[in-house]
């Protein structure tokens, strides 16, 4: 199927993708009374003397905005807000086939962050959750955490930990079928943009010691404070503390793990030859890897994941927003903490039994519909275990 | 029944009263490769390149933002962005059931009127049409103004427009019971808030010549730059060129039609009684009018109307939005301008046949579904005919 062509069809034949619908009667004369007036005065005043009943009374509980400026969207670059709508209407579908979740596309014009965070913030009063998409790094990191700091409610910047989340559940099953550990196990990243930094801090929160994160200019290094941003300096020194210098190819020699979070082509054959033995490679970039799986199994690698659905071991975003949110949601969570997500990347490991695992079902399909509540239950778990946490630490 | 109890019940039982749903299929990997990546990336790139397509690829072109900041809530004031969201969902499912229109409600928290021009243009780009909704006066005047001057797509604030709509379509009617003309008849609007000003507006550009405006000090007088704003001072000068001063007795002394929208029993049936013969009463406070039907027929009024649902004649707003948005999005006008405003009155009392008129019955209930489509068709023609006119004219 031609996928581009096919796409715009069925946009086209359907004016989007997204509709509204009324979950209560309009039939009749008093069904007007309740949903509108007079009646719905009697809900607005409940929440006017308790203003947390707008999660007992309205649908805000439930609904989720997806919000971006266009900066960043799918491998299109700065297409802006307009041009990323579609994205925004296929997110908020997905949340709802998956999650079961109400979500609405916010497209928001600007892309100054202050002004972004002063939008979403004013207009968050409908929404149980903010899921932030395809915002440019490094505008994405402060967006989040500046947004998160002044909402009491989950904002979840998916590009970044939707992508570490799913990549640390494949992770962690390929480690299995590979035989070795999170502890020691050596992990290069490329890519250091939002999904690169994000896995990154998440591979780091779960166990993995050893870990350099390469952009194309070789391994990010702490001392380079002339052509890093504050945040890919803070996570190059406690990635590589010992400020190893190096390209790519440097950077993978001895390595169990590859994780490409970049472009096309950049991981050849032969460097995936000086790699450790039973070599782990994800090769995310879409729809072309960083390097096909064909030609890193001939090097030796043991395991392959990619972004796409051709090959096995798919790993797709789509398996951690929905139960991510259905189940932060669930218990009101005020954000989403490091123990959220580690419990949604294990709980996504374990949608795969130990005794199914092998080296080309390491991750259950995007499709699956019993991932979303598992790693609902798992979130929501987390959350109550933890009681009111204190903010994500970086 | 008790609509107050009953509706808190309605509104605790299905979690509010909105849900999202996919206009496309998603239950295979086609599916989500057409909806989502990678096939998205077409839509996307089109409206990149042609701005205009995304009605073409998106929602966006049968999708309003019902749009509030919660400071004048149906009779409840400013009971801020939280407890008015059941009435802005109850807006939006509204629109669907009347106008096949999806509705999404946006509550902003801030209450500054350039901040939310701002947040209301920065996040536009999904939304082919903006309902303003309780808003306070004069706040609102200004909203409206700046707002659609900033934007292609029509920004209607319901509260003055689609009252005055209604208001208007009953009041053709009503002369037509009565058998007088807007030309020779005298108006009295006692409420000079958002609907009272707006009402006047139109009343004007329909043909009324004399018409006073009352507040709760008298009738407005455009030599009071002192109490009265810049909105209230225009409208004043418009409508009572020889200065004329009084209360709203003085005021209703001759007059031929009463139009309330201001608060309970201020129309005492004396001041009917000193009104012209058949006189025609429009009292629209709600629950509590302005006058009792009942008192009002005895002091000699030939035609009553009100803003319920249990009287005669309920003049009520859903009348007009859903088929004025649905036609101005079916034509992808640029605004709502006066001439479309004037063909959804007269669509509006157009559907009440004139062998069918009668003192009882001089507008079609607020739960006939066939209202909508013909204001929609009347409302796009306007704009047909027009072309693309000039701004609004106040």
């Amino acid at each position: 199927m031609d996928y581009y062509k096919e796409s715009l069809k069925l946009h086209e034949l359907n004016r989007g993708k997204l509709a509204i619908t009324s979950k209560v009667p309009l039939k009749n004369k008093d069904d007007l009374s309740l949903a509108y007036t007079p009646g719905v005065a009697q809900p607005c005043l409940e929440i006017k003397n308790c203003p947390e009943d707008i999660y007992r009374y309205t649908a805000k509980g439930n609904m989720v905005a997806v919000v971006t400026d266009g900066s960043a969207v799918l491998g299109l670059g700065n297409i802006g807000a307009k041009a990323s709508l579609p994205v925004m209407e296929g997110k908020a579908v997905l949340f709802k086939e998956f999650g079961g979740i109400d979500a609405i596309p916010i497209c928001i014009e600007t892309q100054n962050p202050e002004e972004i965070i002063c939008i979403i913030k004013n207009i968050s009063t409908g929404f149980g959750g903010i899921n932030l998409e395809d915002i440019s790094a490094p505008r994405c990191f402060e967006i989040e955490e500046k947004l998160q700091s002044q909402l009491d409610i989950p904002v979840f910047h998916d590009d970044q930990h939707g992508t570490a989340i799913v990549t640390s559940a494949a992770l962690i099953n390929a480690l299995k079928v590979v035989g070795k550990n999170l502890q020691d196990s050596k992990v290069v990243i490329n890519g250091a943009g939002a999904a690169g930094v994000a896995i990154a801090k998440m591979l780091l929160s779960l166990g993995i010691t050893d870990l350099l994160l390469c952009n194309r200019s070789g391994i990010l290094c702490g001392d380079r404070p002339d052509i890093l941003d504050s945040e890919r300096l803070k996570i190059a020194k406690r990635t590589n503390p010992k400020m190893r210098r190096g390209s790519l190819a440097d950077a993978v020699k001895g390595a169990d793990i590859f994780i490409g979070v970049s472009g096309p082509g950049v991981l050849t054959g032969e460097m995936i030859e000086t790699m450790n033995q039973d070599s782990v490679i994800f090769a995310m970039s879409n729809p072309e890897p960083e390097v096909l799986p064909e030609i890193a199994i001939m090097a030796g690698a043991k395991v392959i994941g990619t972004g796409r659905s051709d090959y096995p071991n798919q790993i797709n975003n789509v398996l951690a927003f929905p139960g991510l949110f259905k189940g932060a949601l669930s218990v009101r969570a005020k954000k989403i903490t490091e123990t959220m997500k580690a419990a949604a990347a294990y709980a996504i490991a374990g949608m795969v039994k130990n005794e199914e695992l092998s080296a080309d079902y390491i991750i259950p399909s995007p499709l699956r519909k019993d991932v979303a509540d598992a790693v609902a239950a798992a979130v929501a778990d987390a959350w109550r275990k933890e009681g009111e946490p204190d903010a994500v630490s970086d």
